[in-house]
């Protein structure tokens, strides 16, 4: 298994690292569903990750809420993409919807160019998309350059639905990795990599440390 | 009055202004009290304000919790005090407490230096030190080189302590700005800077708009 753990800040990272993270996703704010960390954040992480095994992907998100951006936020986004890319993170996370809750490629494409062919894995927004459209917009983000897409397949208070992402891991072929996030823990991460036939699972809890 | 608005992100900040803040404080994730935001949200932020009379003061704050920090931590919020220079930030704000809740002299030394004389404010952790340690911190503030201290007067819980506040004003002489925060308001904030000696009052809801 493939296990990324969600970070808030540096505090818990060396005991994530210990407890066999194979990735580090760092964020800051998950009481709102996580944002970019600060540039010294993701830079001491970077240094700290060096010497190990663990790969870091950083959080691209502006605020909270949904995932419909205005220019600036665009400009917010780009700036940290580049700076997150100079702090030495090695892959990226982030996504954006259309108010009508399909892929906003116009800002994908400019974030996708600034961040310079390190790998990007499309967050939760993808669990906006309606179901009969998620089929195209796996397509899409393959075809964007998208290396992953994290999601739970239901509403995030709401049990993991393992049924639907088995269905886009399928369809997927590993022409893109499927990380399932939302509930998975330490204890339950097998079982669902199982159930969806994805090695990628996500989670605060997905090793387990004092 | 001097208003400063706390945001949050990017979101509020147009209507903050036209609303009449004469300062923004910059943090994320203020469900934790607030940290420091990200390198493009200080920068835009900044750029927005640049046409404006508006002040930008961005937090320094690594993570929630206590005040007392460790060495990654200290390379983390020095890191963070250069890039938020380098943004474009007017001021700075952050605080530092040893186990024994004094002032962690060494760790805002070297914050200090990296600030590069721009004003800085010592946050809510003052709050933290002992009633009876906080005239001395006072001193020792404006000896560091502190142009202001945010403070409550009390546990956050529990109403502002107009009282405490006013005898640091007067002991202050001026030397030191002392800002009034947590639970101040639009509604109550006149009130409060006569009660305090201070014109200065901070908060999430210290200038009205929709």
């Amino acid at each position: 298994m493939i296990r990324e753990f969600c970070a808030e800040n540096f505090t818990d990272i060396p005991r994530a690292v210990a407890a066999g993270a194979e990735r580090i996703e760092l964020c800051d704010n998950l009481a709102v569903g996580g944002t970019t960390p600060s540039f010294g954040t993701i830079k001491e992480t970077a240094d700290y990750l060096k010497d190990t095994k663990t790969t870091l992907a950083t959080m691209i998100r502006p605020r909270g809420g949904d995932f419909v951006y205005n220019s600036v936020e665009l400009r917010i986004m780009e700036s940290d993409v580049l700076k997150a890319v100079e702090a030495g993170t090695s892959e990226l996370v982030f996504g954006a919807l259309t108010p009508e809750n399909t892929l906003d490629t116009e800002v994908l494409e400019t974030l996708m160019i600034a961040s310079q062919g390190l790998p990007v894995t499309f967050h939760m927004a993808f669990d906006e998309i309606a179901d009969a459209d998620q089929p195209e917009a796996l397509e899409t983000l393959i075809e964007l350059g998208f290396d992953k897409i994290l999601m739970h397949g239901n509403f995030l208070d709401k049990p993991i639905n393992t049924d639907k992402i088995a269905t886009l891991v399928s369809q997927a072929k590993n022409r893109i990795q499927i990380i399932a996030g939302g509930g998975v823990t330490a204890e339950n991460a097998s079982n669902i990599a199982a159930a969806t036939g994805s090695d990628y699972v996500h989670g605060t809890k997905i090793v387990a440390f004092d």
